[in-house]
């Protein structure tokens, strides 16, 4: 783990001292091993945001791979489509996911929605100008939402949404009903006037061959005027040329995205400034509250290890070739 | 009434036909008539933000102080300080009050808090200047907070922050137990430790003499690092050099304020442009939801006036004296 994350937990790790040594690794690559002798009998890590937004994540990952036995894997995320996480999916023998960040990403949804009907943009550029003026904004109470990907995130989302008084419709292949949705659907029978109804839109599907752009040219023509679009999926859902083309028609009439198809977003990128798009660098989860929520999945799932007992999350292997595109 | 709400309201006001006779004004003063002869027992008046927002505001009170008695008026505020308001109160044999706006100013609160929590100003600079950083924030789960007038408003805030999660101790007179607060305090309890613990301070209280300048310099002192200071009560609550020079050392970390001690804000003001002010000119309910919300109370208490029946929301001459400074 990284040595960060050892260092917050180290207390609580002690307990298991009979059964782990813990290998550690600062941002310089610094190997550390604070106590306990090499284990022969197969290594467990901890990939977490000290792990994946250091210097040393390319690092990190030699380890894994160079083990001679990976024996259980634990990630801080939900996604299993990229690179590194399918080769891990492969090597290791239990590999286990993490929805926490549903919690962070649901905070991140309301704070994109509330700035865009609450006139945050004018409001700033009023004060910027120092023009005392009325401005009127939409409650949040009176909105229609359509979310893609009706799973943990979506849920936070819909929790919140139906507390403060919108209407919530919920998008998803399972036929389970969930508390947190008005209406349900399945993405086969998403209409043109379901996408018309809703004063804002958000992804938060896994990108799969099937949602691979799915937010196209046709999605957009069928948006409502003065409609939000959000995207805390994958970026490949997204057609951009055809987003850029339909914010200049006003459908959406805003889109605030935390992921783009390439990332990090090249400079040269129009997304970066056009007037219609609020932006953050896949950041949606990065706050502290999930940072100590996955140390607490990951505590649990070491007891759980060491105990022979079931992993939380556990990931099936088929799980990761879906995801694959 | 202005002649805007009676086009939205025309054909819902026409069952009462027998007894009214409507008066409408526009934004250029012109004195309407639609339907109906003069009466002359009584007049009855809707202030809105139709009118309170329109440059015939003068010229509708003019009417208001020259009818030979005036039976009734609704307003669309809860507000009872304005002067002008004052003297509504003195001419009025009946005065009603509105609460409706406060779902709306609950909304602007969360706006406020969802940017500065969010950390909304620093992802908008990076991505004016392209930078693809990791920028982590605060989730509102996470949050405490001390809301200063505990009515309405203060209740409307309370619930949608205790459906996100986070901790509210509501500050009031009446030793009610609310819903929408974990712990209440009276105003003459609240401690120096009370407001350190607070990551976030809402005032929402009246202004009264007790309330006047509350929020001074050793109130500020005592406020937590990074916390945040929302006015959407009257801006007399607030000593603003003191807020100013507290913002500078810290504490608050931001300041979003919804009133000033002026209003308009003077152009030679600094909180204009103070780097820790986010200011929006007493708009927070100005949604078209609270417009409906008033109309539908207007309505509901025609119904009333005419049937003779008990008017809702009605306000005691001493109200108003308890709320004049």
């Amino acid at each position: 783990m990284h040595h960060n994350s050892f260092v917050r937990l180290e207390a609580r790790l002690k307990p298991f001292a009979e059964h782990i040594s813990p290998l550690t690794i600062t941002d310089s690559e610094q190997i550390g091993r604070p106590w306990g002798e090499a284990a022969t009998d197969g290594m467990v890590a901890y990939g977490n945001a000290d792990v994946w937004f250091s210097p040393a994540a390319r690092a990190f990952g030699k380890q894994l791979y160079g083990a001679p036995k990976l024996a259980w894997f634990q990630s801080s995320a939900a996604g299993l489509e990229n690179p590194f996480l399918q080769k891990i999916g492969e090597l290791a023998e239990a590999y286990t996911s993490s929805h926490v960040q549903s919690e962070a990403i649901a905070e991140w949804v309301l704070w994109a929605a509330f700035d865009w009907f609450g006139s945050g943009a004018k409001r700033r550029e009023l004060q910027a100008k120092k023009e005392w003026e009325k401005v009127h904004f939409r409650e949040i109470s009176a909105t229609r939402w359509l979310i893609y990907g009706f799973g943990h995130i979506g849920e936070a989302v819909g929790r919140r949404l139906r507390g403060l008084g919108a209407h919530v419709t919920g998008v998803r292949r399972s036929s389970q009903v969930s508390p947190f949705a008005d209406h349900m659907l399945h993405p086969d029978h998403v209409s043109a006037d379901d996408i018309a109804l809703a004063d804002a839109i958000l992804l938060c599907a896994p990108h799969t061959p099937e949602t691979e752009n799915m937010a196209d040219a046709e999605f957009f023509a069928s948006m409502k005027e003065g409609s939000l679009f959000m995207n805390v999926g994958r970026g490949a859902l997204v057609d951009e040329a055809a987003l850029l083309s339909a914010l200049d028609k006003g459908k959406p009439a805003h889109a605030t995205l935390d992921v783009t198809r390439e990332e990090p977003l090249p400079e040269d990128s129009p997304i970066w400034s056009h007037p219609g798009v609020t932006l953050t660098a896949h950041t949606s989860a990065l706050t502290s509250e999930s940072r100590a929520r996955n140390d607490e999945l990951f505590l649990e799932n070491l007891a759980n290890f060491v105990n022979g007992d079931a992993l939380k999350n556990l990931v099936q292997r088929d799980a990761f070739e879906a995801q694959s595109v």
